[in-house]
């Protein structure tokens, strides 16, 4: 199962270059920060209609030899559209493929624009029935689902709960359709923020252990004064909106991208030093005997305690994963202290 | 069905004056961008308890003569509560004559204060007893709901549900009387918001095939320096809030206005040439073969090109009905383009 | 049942010092403004789990000499979790005691954690149980639950139903526990604020005769150029936001807090003033026979006059509880005037 996702790199699978894997080379190929959680191969929209085969066919050809040293997941995202046959007919086509030619080197498939619950569950059958054919062990191959339509948010509880036992591991938001789908409209250079979504999105993946991902950010770059450049401001405001609100982590469509994302889906430096601190203080101060102790002038019960303690742990799996981006985020002395601090509140 | 609602004016149906149908009158005869899309001719709280009888009356008078003429809908509003049989006794009194006696001048009928499910399928049992009397089709008189009680609220998803296949077409937010009934307050001169609820309305709405309407803005006049004048800053602010997460219309009290929240909804000039830029550069592009391609820095797959082609769509659907309302909004050369731009995707 | 809950103050029910109950003590001593209309003897969080067994006996020992002076209502707060049977296993015994002891000084117990409806169930179950036991009569003990879990987030509708014929009488917000659970983070200083949440709460309270609280604030104190003072401007800030929405009372951890949320979730003086000049004026123009009777600008239909009426009516139930409050809190003039105005509507 999943246990980091700060980042979720979209990479078109197939575009009209000389190497048309350019960019999913390019992202299997990525190293430190640049490197996502997930790579997703993009058969969907990234990908142009006539280059639909071709795209299959790069993912088919590439993951074999450069699956197995990626250091993050793989989850392509093929074709589905709970209101038009024609694409879910081709995603189930897809989905077949890809278990049957690279099923042991994907962690699972992403399906897009799915609807009710029962689109939801079709969708898990089709993975289901490549995992027999091919012989596959039963939820050997994961299932996300992009939230992106109304009739998936309104169903998103449903489909939730189904997510609490069955292969769907995660729940990913996709703004730009889901707005077209609502009619919501820019203005005065405003868009919708769907803070109510978000929140409902985090809920309902920590109410039945599912992963939660962002939407992406498609302002990539900027223009002042004559000079366009990387919409970097932009992009860091987006993605800690989202962990604020306690999303696993965002969407990435850039490799800068996924730098700033893997970065502010760990703490800051300052966060873990803060809340090792406080760990510290009250571990100290526990010694006194009463479970209300007051550090830096904030109550610390149990609760509060549990906050500091996912600081850390959060550092902790990183660390395991990968040390060379916890050895340049922190310190040595303070990446020790995280390390070895009692988290325990008894 | 209902394919523009921009604006849903409620015009008092008696007041005190020597022509006590003076509001609807006017409304009536309103023109170009004071005409709104739904006039609501109101029994309701807009009309004195000693007036109803007459309010309903002027309905009966004035409909047949001016019905056919209005180029919108009309949609009166009839008295209704889920918590006062006296009030709904009243309403299905109210639906009964209205159906009998102006059934082929109204589209519809609008509920107020509806609690759960099973009001709002009273309220529907209602409607469809009048019809079945007095000779209609099955479904030829339409309902609006105001969502204006927490009871409602509760019950949304299941409310729109209901609206999928049934009379119910549409859903309107009341604010007062749910700000009322939630004990809400106004603190430091601000207002609850209630953005969460406008996004589960905009979103059932949408998954369900309903229209969804904003509440109204009472603050019709402001006063500086010792001047009242109309309110016109605050009120854009609200349409443009409602117009950005999706709502199709908002509410008017008022012919200026059933002015702005007309033009708010529709798409601006600079909204409308961005747009029809945007898709006529990504056809150009397109002959590139790439699904992912970068227009003025935006990325723009199938999601992002729907985005643009909803507001030539719009544009569209008004012009067909108010020439000279997209006459006046537009250039001739920018409304030529964006009625002749090629919008299919592939 | 509860018909004021302006305030929910938890008391550490035992703390490390020479009297162990210093704090339960002074919270049943307090006067004023500084008297809670719940106060909440904390069992969970804020005792340290070696003092857990003082804590209740504390509470056992002064309930019988102190509470019936005290002009509040009393809840202690047990200890609980969806996820722990140890704790519930706490949980019940705790209940057991506090009903056997001081069942007829108490007006319900505060349960914390909850999961999904079932869970909230099986804690109702043990609060009967013991009521039986111990020769109380059906619903004598009432029960708040603390919504600080996804779980009980996810099911919030279904447990507020389950209220709305149930000894669940309050739903209470645990946003520390809730942010931690979700994986919610503070970045750049800013916390998630959950309005989606707070919203819900407010409906389903609303929709199902239930009172709704908000969370606690636990930044008391704050530092400027080297002082260290109250927070008074973060926690009025905190309780004016929940009084928005339409929560009925705030959290508090400290008698500057109760003073600040006592004051809060009663109208100001200006807003009494306002209302009642509204509601006069409303009366006076009535008499010329409209329903939409414009006042200051601002259309008065019954919906609008409701929300006046609310102001006087929730002045009018402190008076009689606390009329040093309201003695306080208003001018003897605008007192009278709110304590006498006709506020029905035809």
């Amino acid at each position: 199962m999943t246990d980091i996702a700060r980042t979720f790199q979209t990479a078109p699978a197939a575009v009209p270059r000389d190497n048309t894997a350019k960019y999913l080379d390019s992202a299997l190929d990525s190293e430190g920060f640049a490197c996502p959680d997930w790579l997703v191969p993009d058969l969907e929209d990234g990908t142009a209609p006539d280059m639909k085969a071709e795209a299959l066919e790069n993912v088919v050809d590439r993951l074999p030899e450069h699956a197995d040293a990626f250091p993050g997941e793989i989850w392509p995202r093929v074709q589905w559209a709970y209101d038009d046959e024609g694409a879910r007919e081709q995603g189930r086509e897809e989905i077949r493929t890809l278990v049957e030619e690279v099923g042991e080197h994907i962690d699972g498939v992403v399906v897009p624009k799915v609807g009710r619950l029962a689109d939801v569950k079709d969708a898990a059958g089709v993975v289901a029935d490549a995992e027999r054919e091919f012989g596959f062990a039963d939820d050997a191959i994961g299932m996300a689902v992009i939230v992106e339509t109304a009739a998936a948010k309104s169903d998103l509880r449903e489909i939730s709960l189904f997510g609490s036992n069955s292969r769907l591991d995660a729940l990913v938001f996709g703004p730009v359709d889901y707005t077209a789908e609502l009619g919501g409209r820019e203005l005065d250079g405003e868009r919708p923020e769907w803070g109510g979504l978000l929140e409902d999105l985090s809920n309902e993946a920590s109410a039945n252990d599912l992963v939660a991902i962002g939407g992406p950010y498609d302002r990539l770059f900027t223009e002042r004064a004559g000079v366009t450049f990387y919409n970097g401001d932009g992009y860091a405001d987006h993605v800690e909106r989202e962990a604020r609100v306690g999303l696993d982590g965002s969407w990435s469509l850039y490799p800068k991208q996924t730098i700033q994302a893997n970065r502010i889906h760990m703490p800051t430096s300052d966060e873990l030093a803060r809340d090792v601190r406080k760990i510290e203080a009250f571990q100290e101060a526990k010694s006194g005997g009463t479970g209300a102790v007051t550090v830096e002038g904030q109550m610390v019960d149990e609760a509060t305690f549990k906050n500091f303690v996912n600081t850390v742990e959060t550092v902790r799996t990183i660390d395991e994963r990968h040390p060379d981006q916890t050895g340049e985020a922190y310190e040595d002395e303070l990446l020790e202290r995280a390390l070895t601090v009692d988290t325990t509140w008894e």
